[in-house]
Parts: structure tokens; C-alpha cells; sequence
């Protein structure tokens, strides 16, 4: 069996691992720094673990593709894969640590006006307290409840808020830090009763636009929004109205319509918008690589033993 | 009884609580905006709630001080109180919960590197991920475990650290959130094994200068430093170096040896240092007014009674 890697973050102990757990199934393995990289005796690997893309398109042989990210909605569109049998697994479980982190700090960067703040230190002013919003006492809804939701709301429920609800399709989760959890047919109900809407939500036909000019405008007077899912779930230019108006207190979003956002962007100069440039997961913290590799040798080795996959696709739902 | 209020951050609905619960008791009170603001006939009042440094110095019948702060440093000098007997109580369990938001806050910000993230986006350049440290798998360590150190440690726990160790003088505490304690004379044996020093410390003797240069050096390379006690903890000089010498990833500093912060001091440009203008606890967050004011209130009760007071300061100690 031939095993391609494509992963420039790996570091050697990373290497090692995944060369030893090839080794124990008798593969032959290959690291790339990019796909172009991949030599012509790889070309036909059956297991590829990295964005392969062009290999899935083209390599009939290829029977597992394991994506080191979480949204897989670039893998969705008809001729993705020469082999249309081709498993399909992500990484979804590797990146609700750091995500989850980030939301929190973003929450309290804008919550505790800490952005202004920062601005006048960096002029070298010392400025005067401004009133402040917080966590404590927050009603937080938080909009998908995957691995990041729910790390999320563990990590919130340590800040006392008034109530963490869950969004989902199912409206059910295992995860006790959700005082309640609601189907997403309720989101209209929960929403005039936010004060923090944190959006987590993969890219689907369902979940586009899920965050209308409409639905803005249920949220309460100086509520916050966060986005760290995909930047489709949100009508950006309503967005940018309800901030400028000051509806909305502000919003942090991590993703975009358009990635990188655009130089002439509007975004980048409206109100109380805190921008990241899709940084909220990546393979930057040693943690999440670890966990990244670690999952795809758990399925490695269910894969050498012709059991199912954990974090397989389903690649009608796109998650 | 006579009781003066100073405190132009109450609203309405707290000075109503005050009336009433001072109706229960029989007592007149009196609300200024300003110290200057208090009328002669309350001169002579028994009871000061607010920052009276001048009422303190000369109203020979006061019989309780109580400071809407945690900090009573600036009480601790002798002639502070015409009445060597006057009672003094601190607001400090009020502020945990606000300060120890501020800590998370600023320690995310350094650690997954959002402050230059920020200048980034501030100036519309979409930036390229920077490696990030986390407060995941980190090991913190907490110097000044009370009520601030406390709700910090509640509040980290929630992001995995590897480990919270707590400092305090006795070297117990009842908060399970530490997963151990030390004395303040084992402080040089964890210092090494410290990825984060969060220090809330108040003014003493004892605490002054206790982050010193040499216990600097004892911290790893790249280690962060937070603090939120009082200025005169930290060799604000050394600390300048060793960040400038990349000893230190980063420091969080919201109190200063000078308040504000001189114009001219170094600190405004020094590598990696986070300022903020004495914010992290204040009254702007409604949750922190609102339990001030109750912790008054609690204690004014157990005053008419003639029981003691709850939040009552330990004129030795300093806290």
C-alpha cells in the first residue's frame, strides 16, 4: 500500500510516527511539501492525507483521501474524485481547541472594548474605562454544535454567563455545558434573546445565508456576533449595516465570503468589526497537529483492518 | 446615624437599595457625586461608603471607612484616619470576576498573537497564520490567590491547561480549581516551570518588588507575565529587558509603578508589552457595581446589628 502525506507543518517526531504506524501495515509512505511534489511512483497511492486535491481528481487508485481541515465543501462539486467510491474523512476533531479559544478571546476583545483600548496604547494614551460588557451574565447561543461548538461552550460556561443555548439540526447534544438545546427551526425564538450569537457552522446548501438581514435583525440591541465557520453563513453587507447603525455592539468574523478578503473589501473599515484572516484554526499550536496526525493513524490502522472509519464524511450532508 | 455615599457610578436603582436598606436602619444618607460635594451637616457622618480620603483624615466620628475597591494602600499610612479606631472594609471580593475576564483576555491576546493581528487588520492587510502558544496544555501559575487569583483559576481551568499551580503566603487554599498549592517561599522552585505568571497581589511590604529581575531569569524562555495586583510588584526595568531581549514572549500589564502611565516612560514602546490603563477592574461591568454595592449593603446590616463585618480589612496586613 502506498500512503502520500501532504502536510508542510509536520515536524520530524510527527514524521516518525506515521512512517512507524506504515511500517506496522507493511505501506510504503511519502511526505510532500505540495502536491507537486508527489513523485510519479506515488501517483496511484490508495491513501493520501493532506489537500490532495488534484490526485483525488485524477488518481482512479486513490481509495481514502484524510483532509487535515475540517470543512471539506471544496471536496462537494461533481469530478472531485476519479474514483467515486473514495472515502472521505476530515479533521473536524482537531481544531475545536483552538477555535474554541479563539472565540473566547474575540468575545472579550470586543465585549471588554479591549480593541479600543489597545488603538490608544498604541498611540501611547492612557485612556479612561469604557462601559463594558462580559461574559458573566451573557445569554450565549451558540449556532452548531460540533467539535468547536461544544468546546466552545465549555470553555464559556467557566465565565458564568445567564444561559448557553445550542443550535443544531438534530436540536440533541451529549455536551452538559448547554443549559438547552434547540432545533434549528427554533433559531428565530432564541434569537431576540441573545446577547452572544456564536456561529460555528460548516459550508452547506442549508446553512448559507443562515444569518440573513432578517435574522439580524431579531438580535437584540447591542448584542455580538461570532463567526469562525464558514464565511457563507452570513449576509456580509447586512452585517456591515447592522454594525454602522450600531445595532449590533460588533462582530468578530474569521471567515469570509471571499478569502483573503478583498483590498477594497468594505469590511475592512466598518464599525466595530473585528477581522481575523482565518486564523482561528490552524496548524500553528502544537496541539492541534498532534491531535490532526493522531487521528488519522486511529483511522490508519481501522483502515488497514478493514474497519470503519471515525471520522469519515458523509459526503451527501457535506460534513 | 449618618451615612455618606461617594460614588458617581450608581444608578438610580442602587442608590434606591442603599435608602431603603438605610430606612431599616434608621440612618440619613447622603449621595455624592465628589468628595468636595458633601455637605457640612454630613461632615460628621459615622459611616463612608466611597473613596473619603479627606472625610477619613479629619471626621473624628467616623466609625467605618469602606472603599469600593480592593486596594486599600493608600490608607495604610499613618493620619489616614482622624478615629485610630475606624473601622475599614474593601470591596475586594467585587472585582474577581471582572479582573480575572481581563486575565483570560489578555493572556489569549498574547498568546495566539491577536494584538499583532490586529495592527495587521487595522491597516486592511490580511496576514499569514504566526505560530501561537495557547493556554491549552500550559502550565500557569497563580501568585496572590484570593478572590481575583480565584475566579482566574476557575476560568483558566476551562482551557486544559497542563497545570495551575497557586502562591499565596499561607500556601492553602479552598478553591479546587489549583492543582496544588505553594508558599511564597517555594516561588523560585516553580518559576522555571511556568509558562504563564498570572500575578493579583495587593500593595505590602512583603509584595513589593517580589517579580524582581532575578526571578525574571528564573522564568523559561518564552514565558508571559500577567499582572493586575499593583505596579510596585514587578521591576518594571527588568521586565523591559528581558522582553526586549525576547527572554519573554510577553507581558500583560495594567498596573504601574506611576499611574497613568508617565508619557515619557520606556514602557510605551517596549517589545511584546500589552498596557492597559488600570481597566480590569472597574465599575463599568453592571455585575460588578451591582455586587459592590451588596457587599455594602450586607455589611451595613451586620454593622446596625453589631455583628462584625464581613469585608473588614486587616490594618497590619494591608488587606
Amino acid at each position: 500500500m502506498k500512503i502520500i502525506v501532504i502536510n508542510r507543518a509536520l515536524k520530524e517526531e510527527h514524521k516518525d510516527k506515521i512512517r512507524k504506524a506504515a511500517d506496522k501495515i507493511g505501506a510504503d509512505v511519502f511526505f510532500a511539501e505540495e502536491e507537486k511534489n508527489i513523485p510519479l511512483e506515488f501517483a496511484d497511492a490508495e491513501v493520501l492525507y493532506g489537500h490532495g486535491m488534484e490526485n483525488a481528481r485524477t488518481n482512479k487508485n486513490l481509495k481514502w483521501l484524510c483532509v487535515p481541515s475540517a470543512g471539506v465543501d471544496h471536496l462537494m462539486k461533481p469530478g472531485c474524485f476519479a474514483n467515486e467510491d473514495c472515502i472521505l474523512t476530515n479533521s473536524s476533531g482537531a481544531y475545536g481547541v483552538t477555535i474554541a479559544e479563539h472565540m473566547i478571546a474575540v468575545s472579550l476583545m470586543m465585549m471588554r472594548r479591549l480593541t479600543e483600548t489597545y488603538e490608544e496604547t498604541l498611540r501611547g494614551e492612557w485612556g479612561s474605562p469604557r462601559p463594558q460588557k462580559s461574559l458573566k451574565d451573557a445569554r450565549i447561543t451558540v449556532l452548531g454544535t460540533g467539535d468547536i461548538g461544544k468546546e466552545f461552550a465549555k470553555r464559556a460556561k467557566a465565565f458564568e454567563p445567564r444561559s448557553i443555548t445550542g443550535v443544531s439540526r438534530s436540536g440533541i447534544s451529549d455536551e452538559t455545558s448547554f443549559d438547552r438545546m434547540l432545533k434549528i427551526s427554533d433559531l428565530d425564538k432564541i434569537l431576540p434573546e441573545t446577547d452572544l450569537l456564536a456561529m460555528s457552522l460548516p459550508d452547506t446548501p442549508e446553512t448559507r445565508n443562515v444569518l440573513s438581514a432578517e435574522r439580524l435583525a431579531l438580535l437584540p440591541e447591542g448584542s455580538y456576533v461570532v463567526n469562525v465557520g464558514r464565511g457563507s453563513a452570513v449576509d456580509e453587507t447586512a452585517l456591515a449595516v447592522f454594525l454602522e447603525t450600531g445595532h449590533l455592539a460588533g462582530a468578530a468574523l474569521d471567515v469570509f465570503h471571499t478569502e483573503p478578503l478583498p483590498e477594497d473589501s468594505p469590511l475592512w473599515k466598518t464599525k466595530n468589526l473585528l477581522i481575523t484572516p482565518h486564523i482561528a484554526g490552524n496548524l500553528t499550536l502544537d496541539h492541534t497537529l498532534d491531535k490532526n496526525v493522531d487521528m488519522f493513524l486511529e483511522d490508519l490502522e481501522n483502515y488497514a483492518e478493514g474497519l470503519p472509519l471515525k471520522h469519515l464524511v458523509d459526503r451527501n450532508k457535506g460534513y
